[in-house]
């Protein structure tokens, strides 16, 4: 499997502080996976400079592609867009087209294009924007980073203008086995399983329900004959 | 504000591949945020070896406080304690506590504490154990990282019996004013805001609801009065 890579980066006090729960990353992974691009790591990181620049550069780095969520906003704490730019070491300005847009629609409602507004068309030099069909304020590309907005019906908008420009891999096709017995009746056999089927990934995500353990047992692959192959083995093992 | 620091470090493939959502960031958030110990970042990584070790490293020599959920049960996929001995190049075995407590847990159940189950007991050398009134098997402490389970009902278990033994500093108080008007409305006088009160931290979070843009501003910090007296000039700023 060599499918592509990418990392989620989430910006955003409001995460780390616990007032608000994430939603962007669970759907980013959901669609990742649908078009064979890997998400390997997510990291969630304040809206200070210096961190989110050290971010930034650690996962473009590493990965193929890096998604951005959060900051890009008309208010004071909205600093992503100039962070992307100071990481990759770009000018940064009011950028023409996305003035453009954004006067265009500020201008059919009737409202003031003030300076905070004009603020969203701040994009590096060297970006090309990402359109946003639900507030126009757009997102940008710059090198293998796709900058996002937090808002969740705006990322995934976002999230729906950028993937389809991408390259994808072999999509990740998973199956899964339900057994209410506990971990540890099972793991001996689950090895051997693992064991005989290298190419797959198995996983054993174990839960309590009602005071009752059990586990989910998930079979991945590229291979939908091998993954079949290895579910047919997993409930001979554990019979529903 | 010199609060203590914390980092989470959520292992599993699961939460990337999209098929499980984590909710143990955002409980810890919380609990952190109630006792004064600042997160200031978050991290999901893979199953990997290399990933896992990497990042725990990464991490514990950043922050006060290092986190971890998940991959410490009985099956093949787990693989969380030996990374973090790895990481913090110690010896790991089956150890006698944490064997005693698994031994007489599955001993009073009748069930067999089989060599599956006795995983559950390798704990490196120089950790100390962590308790877990749920399901026994333990967590434990190594340096500054707390390494527990992923299971929500557990991990948070382990959380109620690791904070109680840290050293918390001031709780930041939070409120919050909701604005039913889009960012760029707001924004000039949030800036000013911002400004006058720089011991804060003020936050706006936007939000698109029926179509109509909104935003909640979140005042935090550590002195009550002076959170109060940002309050009451936002609110003279955007009555209700």
């Amino acid at each position: 499997m060599s499918n592509p890579t990418a990392a989620i980066l989430v910006i955003g006090d409001e995460i780390l502080s616990g007032r608000t729960r994430d939603s962007n990353m669970h759907f980013l992974a959901g669609r990742l996976t649908a078009i064979g691009i890997d998400l390997r790591e997510a990291r969630v990181v304040a809206d200070r400079p210096a961190d989110i620049i050290e971010a930034v550069n650690a996962l473009r780095a590493r990965y193929d592609h890096v998604f951005t969520s959060g900051g890009i906003g008309p208010t004071h704490d909205d600093i992503t867009a100039d962070c992307i730019a100071a990481a990759f070491d770009d000018h940064i300005a009011v950028r023409a087209d996305a003035y453009g847009l954004l006067k265009a629609h500020y201008d059919a409602r009737g409202q003031d294009f003030n300076e905070s507004r004009q603020r969203m068309a701040r994009i590096p030099d060297s970006a090309t924007l990402i359109e946003n069909p639900v507030s126009t304020a757009p997102g940008f590309t710059i090198g293998n980073v796709h900058v996002m907005a937090g808002v969740p019906s705006v990322f995934e908008a976002m999230v729906a203008s950028v993937l389809p420009t991408l390259t994808g891999g072999a999509p990740l096709l998973s199956q899964t086995w339900r057994i209410n017995r506990g971990e540890g009746d099972i793991a001996g056999p689950l090895t051997q399983l693992a064991a005989d089927f290298p190419d797959l990934s198995i996983g054993s995500y174990p839960f309590i329900q009602n005071g009752a353990h059990g586990s989910n047992i998930v079979i991945r692959g590229t291979d939908g004959g091998r993954v079949d192959a290895a579910m047919v083995r997993l409930a001979g093992l554990f019979p529903a």
